[in-house]
């Protein structure tokens, strides 16, 4: 099958390759008569733009990448979902990258982009030390991460998260409550949700108790972890978990050691996913607006890349859904 | 910032901008020496090489699209990790396109990979009645899904899972067993799960039964079903569910009707992804080889881009994970 290009169709309409260019960038004056004629010649031929072509002119490409740790994590399964979803409305593509675990990989990714001329980054990695970013000429928004000063961020308001998660916990009557969150080192706005966890306990004269499970780790590995520290600390009777991810694992050990929840061990889990959810309805948690999370940073790229002034933190509600663990 | 471009570069390495083009695309002969010369020019200057313009002249754009259900599903997003993953090691790029529920939208997502000249597309969409496959003239394979006789099919053996988690009811004790499996309108190798049900059904001569829950229902429309089936038949005593997604569901109606699992109620999935077997330790599955399928079909549409030969389908083993649901 030989391909039609532009030459083709210009002379089957009896026309310019220039005017077809013209039609096809809806560029300069053309008579709607001589659209007609160059889009009927496009149909009968079976004619296929080519894009790659077209940004050239145009300056820009409609592809925009999306920089997250894995897909194979609910909550940005559903964030890459939704932000694909939002782009190819309005006739974006979505170029994915799983970042996790390597940095490396993620500079290879920058560069990769911006040699694909992508016209905006959409950045939820958990990597740490990409100095790379602050050098980007490309227009970016981060989601749940803080990458630098100049970069508008979108978040869910993990503070309140944090608090209503501390508080359930202690008005269910738990008197030694565990707080597991992720890498202290990332500035993550999902840190917020420790210091959280930390005033709440202080307000209700309660002691602190904290443990680190990193984001990046394997489900394996963070399963051996929640068995380490109950093995060494068995009797939390409250666990404020890091994500619906990590609150699973404790009620899967929960239920292997006889541990009755929510008797003996009341559990608040983060993300509130609506894979979590199905999987696990019984499990209270905080419910971030992942939809929002998703359009809103579609939105706030669209307007950077359009040079309207875009504001610097977009902070959003969550929602406590109060279910059988607490 | 002014862009640096391939005419400062040759400019600067006082060569011709053929020489530097040539360079860049590797094409025809040029000394050690000239290479050098533009490869220090292109540094000093921070050149970035526009890999879009050099699609034109390669004629292959290293663009790859991708086309499933949403990567919101355990199953799909880390196929697509993987996928992303063995794409990446060759400097390929995916396009993500989530297809669920939108025909329509497939469609245009066909005509948009196309006009953005990727060169394959990975397919494993949900939806029915997709005729436009037929006419693309693009590399393709599909993954757990027959589209039509001439693109390839990587998928997990079915057959042979579907009759392992149905001896596994039977061998545990189950005299009534339901099959839950997905739409029987649309060619996915899942439906030969249902197949091996019956056939072990027969071969052990007991009854059969079976319910659908579309794929592409959400999951509060799946929840539902699965009420409304229990509600109707009550006395069933082992279940083998479409996927995890599903067993999960069966799983929490269960607990929420207080049978007992595994004594009243036995249950076998079917996925086993690291996400599942993860807040699901002791749920009894199938477990597809999804690292593998998502290697493979990587290997394979690359295979046939270089216009190598390839299998019509390939076909992987799965594995019983016998855990606490039987």
């Amino acid at each position: 099958m030989t391909k039609v290009t532009i030459h083709d169709v210009a002379k089957n309409a009896n026309v310019s390759p220039t005017t077809v260019s013209r039609v096809l960038n809806n560029r300069g004056y053309i008579s709607e008569e001589m659209k007609k004629k160059v889009h009927d010649s496009i149909e009968e031929l079976g004619f296929i733009p080519n894009q790659m072509a077209r940004s050239l002119f145009t300056n820009q490409t409609k592809f925009i990448g999306l920089i997250i740790p894995t897909t194979a994590n609910p909550f940005f399964g559903e964030l890459t979902y939704y932000i694909e979803k939002s782009l190819s409305k309005l006739d974006y593509k979505l170029l994915i990258c799983n970042s996790i675990n390597e940095s490396e990989n993620e500079k290879q990714y920058l560069s990769m982009l911006q040699e694909n001329r992508v016209d905006g980054i959409i950045v939820g990695s958990h990597n740490i030390d990409i100095t790379e970013y602050d050098k980007m000429p490309l227009k970016m928004v981060s989601v749940e991460r803080k990458i630098n000063e100049t970069i508008p961020t979108i978040q869910s308001d993990n503070y309140s998260g944090g608090y209503q998660a501390t508080e359930e916990l202690i008005k269910a009557g738990c008197q030694k409550i565990l707080c597991v969150s992720g890498n202290p080192n990332l500035e993550t706005p999902a840190n917020d949700r420790y210091k959280a966890y930390q005033d709440c306990m202080t307000e209700y004269q309660l002691p602190t108790y904290s443990e680190r499970i990193h984001f990046t780790d394997t489900n394996e590995q963070k399963a051996a972890k929640v068995e380490a520290i109950f093995n060494e600390t068995p009797d939390y009777d409250g666990v404020f978990a890091g994500d619906d991810v990590i609150a699973s694992i404790i009620l899967a050990y929960a239920l292997k050691k006889h541990i009755k929840v929510p008797e003996s061990l009341k559990v608040v889990g983060f993300d509130g996913t609506d894979l979590t959810q199905t999987i696990l309805p019984h499990l209270t948690t905080i419910s971030q607006p992942i939809q929002e999370l998703a359009e809103k940073s579609v939105e706030m790229l669209l307007a950077e890349i359009a040079n309207q002034p875009v504001e610097k933190k977009v902070i959003l509600p969550v929602t406590l859904l109060r279910k059988g663990t607490t």
